[in-house]
């Protein structure tokens, strides 16, 4: 969807409403080989169930599109309203965020089919709609859809913590993330000066990648890749998560309450690690980008190296010029978008652009509420929907969190 | 199970045989309305998930009977050893009580199969063995399906725990537990003097009801009947659960830490107070004994009456002499135990009889090393199975459990 | 006091007189070693600070006494009143337990200055009301000051473990409890039967040693001394603290969960085990009792013995029956309670007595609220003011309970 | 000090020395009116103990500057290096932070006792070294001295929170920080383009507010002034703490956990707003600026008005360039520098500026490992010590932080 500009959205209405039968089967898709009990449990407070994904990706076109322009709308069930808000005051208080997974009723079953019959109204109501009211539609469609990728990584992210319980360490899929071996180091070079950051098509993008704005960026070199499993052991194998004065304070001290001494999914067993991914427990292989650690331990990882992450501007920034030059030059700079490895984090902190301004109406909420206590991510990773992410997208997590595919690129130090 | 005299296994093979396939099923039974999802939660720490219950008795005849007795055993799934082992030391570490409800895998349908593969090689085995045998392994099967019995409570007591949870409050049942109304109150004298306490039969008990011993009681008057909703909704209006001199110092911080001002499951809906039960969200009976009460709440109700619970001893000698009376008069307390109403709070705490000597092998750790900490209840409830409780049975819980159908019967101060 | 008739207590006004002198005087020497800032703070929610059982053992007297008999009363301070209510909720809010640390005002010179105020109005209303008057004070007077004994314990215990928590291990006595050396063990037989409990003289006890009532014993044999040191060791050596079947379910959790591997305040320092005391640091020496231990840390130790620790009313009756007999046979038992040695955990819960009521008024709130979750601990400590305890007397802690003068006395299986 | 060019240090000796001795006696002066009691506690994790403050203030110049320069060095106590070492690992492990509290010895006595020692070694020391000597001691000197003026405010701070524990709300000092009226609103219009940020003088500044580089700024008008006390009434009266769109996600979590409804410190007693101030209770002055609100208060604040708060560029911005224009126009802003209002919320998270190199040895630890969840505050408030803040002075405190005296100023949107 990001292909279409905003103003002719009414023009391709046939394209946008393939779009939403394609985006909605693909949530069925990824949690076919799961079972309900699978789909149930939230194993903490930060994941959701995969039924809730499934329910609440649903109720955001029942409460932000048909509750509004379907005549003689009435909910599919009130309590749906209630149980599938996930954070939007303005539209009542939402359930409480850490018992998504206690709660058993509605079951899967019941969940698919009030997919299908969102999809049914949705569907009628695209078709049917007349232009003008397409018009105002189709922007909250396309929001959806976004919404709704977002949560197909969130279900793999969620239910690889969920899995990861099971003693078993149980395999749902056949591979898990894109494993690709990355090349040799090299640094490439970036021009500074005054560069605009941003989105800049006439696509859709979030609220929070406007406004484009212009900063002042020092010249910098950034490393061809991510960090690889093999470089993260010899971190490990230095000492890197006992020595107090590569972290940062709030690091040590999570480090320390964890007992943090690899990555998370990182097991030791027989002797090797192994790592728990979608397809199992599998050896750890070296030549891969290292994932599933927290903005401490890449910061600390950067501190040992004596280079240090990239700001988000900095990122971007050669991102977009880079993907303009050599092909070769910025292969895994171009990956981590096109085909998606990690999402690499920046030291920089998820804050408003200058000029900021939420997304009018109740998706206002939708990320600017957010901007507190976060760092941002780039990229894009494995788990990510193809075509989802792009060069201004801004990711954000807390500084401890581990659960989602990310990883680290370096930039070198004057 | 209980009525057949310990030395007289081996002559009533086939009785034992049927009351195992009975008990085994009779666990299938509570649970066919239930969904996988409904089985798969925890819903607090104390609570266990219903397919954890479903496992763990059937991992119970496999441990302590097929591990010992089965000639080429092997685990049905070694890790089902690990998951299932509730708290027996002695046979490893136990899976983590607080995580039961993280475990998806194995699912709902491979634990049924794990049942009826625990069904087939036990009934093989207790039809081919040797009596000298059958002799061995008749205590360890007497044992093993009490502790399924149990279970069967448990079940009952932790999935309405779970349902709760739910918003809509689902009815998986058509009724919940005895409802029988309460006849007029009337005080029943009880001589005391030099009484027998402990179990006196040739049948089944558990250790903690032995050695049978004597205890000096006073004389004493006990209630007919069991505390209504009635009795308990004026101690509500009468300011009970707002005066601190009724309460136990640490009753007094449990109902301030967690608010309480009712019984657990009432809810305040349609202005009216309502109650929680497997059969949905139903109006207060008021004639209907009071439950879902702790120790506390009990004790504090005893003290605004200005009388007490009755102790653990007290309560033996009476439903004992009294059950070889007069029918009419000990209608409630013969009931409490040959029908279920409520499990009765006494005033004494868990503690071995003298001369306690816990079970010999494995299963010692039944009983005793719970001995601490806990209060006794005395009777059965409309969740425990039938002819599964005694006069000398001995429940006991913590002093703020309220999740068990538990009530209060009061003796009479001097 | 306690030797005082409590019906004669007006013919002994000037030995009450000088009783409450001697005793308020005895809280001031306790504390003479002590600086302002030590007995500030509060170092766990169980302790309290100095400064506040100095100031609260006075408000005792201010409340119950002054406050009812002295004309044209006045409080001292009405925020003291707020202040220093330890949990009399008859009389008020108590002040939050866990805060009492945070009082920097009044100072520890303001808390001196309102023991002299109390003092002299005591004085005074001692000396100069009627006899009809002081016949109802004397109770009151009698309590006041057993209950200020009581404190003086407490601020022994509790500066223990306020001053463990300086690295420096700081000396403020010349030496900390009894330490005599145990005599060679002997089992001492005890003939059981039908024998009464409770406090028997015509001096003061408290309300929970009442009434006097039958109970039936078997026969036993109990240990003329306590565990000693060496003992102790020898348990840790053998994997004492290692093994889960040794121990309460509820006190294997506290064991791991505090990491425990050693009585408290040992600390393993130059090669040796090393304990902290009210004198500083020292060697274990091998032949003392051992003390700080809890009653899972008894339990468990009673357990490895294949022994186990006294009922309370064993414990009584060994003592009453012991004391009258041969003085050498007895010898510690005895030394429990002239002299102090440790307080002995027995395998009771505390509980009302058959016919237990509260002493009547606001002191009412004294022992009897406190009746679940604790256990009987019996005898007396070095810490325990000389004459303030005696055979009748209930001391009473949680299971978890490390920080008071705790030890071990063992009675022998059949 | 920071008037002094870092290249002339060694031609300034004898004002380095009156600096030195003035400094230390300041530490004294603040305390002069707390009892040793008070200078005990610790009231929050976040707080420390006045007595702490005293003792770590030493051991800086102790640690840093002794060690290294004095011949025949010892430590004063070796105690007192692990006690007071607050998180510089590279001298070893800090003691706990949580539990500086507990600390009774040494005494407040004795760490005046450690103070005036190290203030005659550290005289001997700077006046009898060498030049050379001199040149390499300066610069730990000057961090040294503005060190302890940090601490002389959070001495103040820490104090203001652990007096507020006391329900009789003591006061110690005649008035509480800056409490002048604030003048009619107006907006100071600020040109923006390319502008530098970060400290330009050749006097003292710390670390982070280093390297000086430019940055892009849009125009923005600021405020003349702070939000008064009578402005945040009217945002309490229109339910701003009751409104979750106004407030960022986490915020209003904080909100909900801490049942905040007004500034901390604010008291309702009397029918009327009072607040806790180092004088004591007083009325809330309606055109005093509203102080100790956190970041989440500030930000909600901002968004209730439609306008917003300055990111910490535009305030330096601002700072420099009105300070140098009329004096009338930026009172309140250059009041806020040079006699002290109040710390001033800003919307830029705390982060190295481009380049970024934290100072050479031990003292490296003093700012960067900090860089992440917090919040940056400028300018400085009533506690800040004369003279010791500056433009490109970088505050920065957690976003729930509400014991600082932090205030808000608001930048209009466009």
């Amino acid at each position: 969807m990001n292909q279409i500009g905003c103003d002719k959205y009414t023009e391709h209405r046939q394209e946008l409403i393939a779009a939403f039968k394609e985006v909605r089967q693909q949530t069925l898709n990824l949690t076919s080989t799961l079972s309900a009990e699978d789909m149930q449990i939230q194993s903490m407070p930060d994941a959701s169930p995969t039924k809730w994904h499934m329910a609440h990706t649903s109720w955001f076109f029942e409460a932000f599109i048909l509750a509004k322009f379907q005549s003689g709308f009435s909910w599919h069930d009130p309590m749906y309203h209630k149980l599938y808000n996930s954070y939007y005051n303005a539209l009542g208080e939402p359930f409480s965020r850490a018992k998504r997974g206690m709660i058993t009723r509605p079951s899967v079953d019941e969940i698919r089919d009030y997919r299908e019959n969102i999809n049914a109204r949705m569907t009628t109501l695209l078709t049917e709609c007349r232009d003008a009211q397409f018009k105002e539609i189709a922007p909250l469609l396309v929001i959806g859809l976004n919404h709704e990728q977002q949560h197909q990584e969130l279900i793999l992210t969620d239910i690889k913590h969920a899995l990861f319980q099971n003693p078993t360490y149980p395999a749902v899929f056949p591979h898990d993330g894109a494993r690709e071996t990355q090349p040799d180091q090299r640094w490439l070079a970036v021009e500074g000066g005054e560069v605009s950051i941003g989105y800049a098509g006439d696509g859709f993008c979030f609220d929070n990648e406007l406004p484009r704005h212009r900063v002042l960026l020092d010249d910098f070199e950034i490393s061809n890749r991510l960090i690889t499993n093999a470089e993260w052991l010899e971190f490990m194998q230095d000492g890197g998560y006992e020595k107090p004065l590569l972290w940062l304070s709030d690091g040590w001290a999570w480090k320390n309450e964890n007992q943090a001494k690899a990555p998370f999914y990182w097991v030791h067993e027989d002797d090797e690690w192994q790592a728990f991914s979608l397809a199992g427990l599998r050896s750890i292989k070296p030549n891969e980008p290292v994932t599933h650690i927290n903005y401490y331990e890449a910061d600390a990882y950067a501190r040992w190296t004596g280079c240090r992450l990239p700001t988000e501007q900095e990122w971007e920034h050669a991102a977009t010029l880079l993907s303009a030059k050599d092909a070769d030059e910025v292969l895994c700079l171009s990956q981590g978008l096109s085909q998606g490895l990690r999402w690499e984090w920046t030291s920089s902190a998820y804050l408003p652009y200058p000029g900021f301004c939420p997304a009018i109406g109740n998706v206002g909420e939708y990320n600017g509420k957010f901007m507190i206590n976060q760092m941002i991510l780039r990229g894009a990773s494995g788990a990510t929907q193809c075509g989802h992410s792009r060069f201004s997208y801004r990711n954000f997590f807390g500084p401890s969190a581990r659960w989602q595919f990310s990883g680290v690129r370096l930039v070198r130090l004057d």
